[in-house]
């Protein structure tokens, strides 16, 4: 396996992050690039849930995927068995990405061609919701073991998401989770928030969610 | 039941948080309250492994409880029905609490006649990592479906606690986690940080965790 690229992405030194997400956006959109923001807390799934999503849509696009990390390789080494075009992006520390960032990560990954690119943001249900990356659509994955409560305690990311994935859907036996409660919840921070329950190690679910993504893009492009 | 009293905490005017986080542990430590800084990512089971750490402590130590989050106050209301001292702190969106925060929710909580004070910090293995509360001891939870991959991913949080709880056990069957490695890698960041599996949830594990405790708050009101 070709040794995984790590690009160590430096704090933004521009003011006005939402000015330079909304110029990384046009640039993106006019190169008909999609860029997804795929945010969560830690070990929500996101890794294996995008795993999932580029098998289900490689065929139909050309995929790039940047996982963001304080430290190590380990997603961006799974991302690559996929075949599809990676980087590990390092922040130094850092909770979150900015557009700035998220620019320099473009730039090392090579967004010619690609129609697709999946930023896999820091495990972090904060600081990424602060940040607009510059992302065409912002979906986040809250797994079953976190509970139902978590809209009410994370208002912001619930607020910015185009979509909520509730993964880990195989285990809801063994907790105590309510899945009428998180949707209720969720719609209340905000009410057009798609949501998809999936199990991303099963595949149950995954059609809905790939289905959405992939209109999102053609839309996207059109 | 009483109404929960709501304490939202400014962020500090202190530039330097060391110095302010020392002074704190000092008085502190002059008027023998250990003040333990638990922090996890969301959904880990902080509330729930500290309902029965209360349970199992509350009859030795006068204990009091601040409970941290960005909204909401369902964490300590489920705290509150323990009879313990408890107040909810808003953080104005604030990822992580520092050692001013913490000191401006204790003159509210009153630490008179408390032996332990447990403040439950925002769900977070990145920023929380990074500010020094005046805690006597820093404590984690990891949560077996977060997956035992993540000392890899969040350096920082396994290197500044003394103790890692590892709960929901009980659903080890379930998951692909790896207590060996999980270990491995969380002793590679830390030599010195003591594990504790426990499954918050039925109990188990429970007594060694709040052995330990209970010798931590005693050595240091000795």
């Amino acid at each position: 396996m070709e040794k995984m690229r790590i690009i160590e992405v430096k704090e933004s030194v521009f003011a006005n992050n939402d000015a330079q997400a909304e110029k990384l956006r046009n640039e993106l959109k006019a190169q008909k690039t999609f860029l997804l923001n795929l945010m969560s807390g830690p070990g929500a799934g996101k890794t294996t849930t995008l795993m999932r999503t580029i098998e289900a849509l490689k065929n139909d696009f050309n995929i790039g995927v940047m996982e963001a990390d304080i430290d190590s390789a380990v997603d961006a080494e799974k991302i690559q068995t996929t075949g599809v075009r990676t980087i590990q992006l390092h922040t130094g520390g850092m909770c979150h990405l900015d557009a700035d960032m998220t620019k320099q990560g473009l730039l090392e990954l090579n967004t010619q061609g690609l129609d697709l690119v999946v930023l896999e943001n820091v495990g972090n249900l904060v600081c990424p919701a602060e940040f607009d990356t510059g992302a065409a659509k912002n979906v986040m994955i809250l797994s079953v073991p976190e509970g139902h409560d978590k809209p009410l305690k994370y208002p912001l990311i619930f607020t910015v998401c185009d979509a909520l994935i509730i993964n880990k859907i195989d285990v809801l036996p063994y907790f105590d989770f309510d899945m009428e409660k998180v949707v209720e919840y969720a719609h209340m921070r905000n009410p057009n928030l798609k949501i998809f329950p999936v199990c991303a190690k099963t595949g149950e679910g995954i059609p809905q969610w790939t289905q959405w993504l992939a209109s999102q893009v053609r839309s996207w492009q059109s």
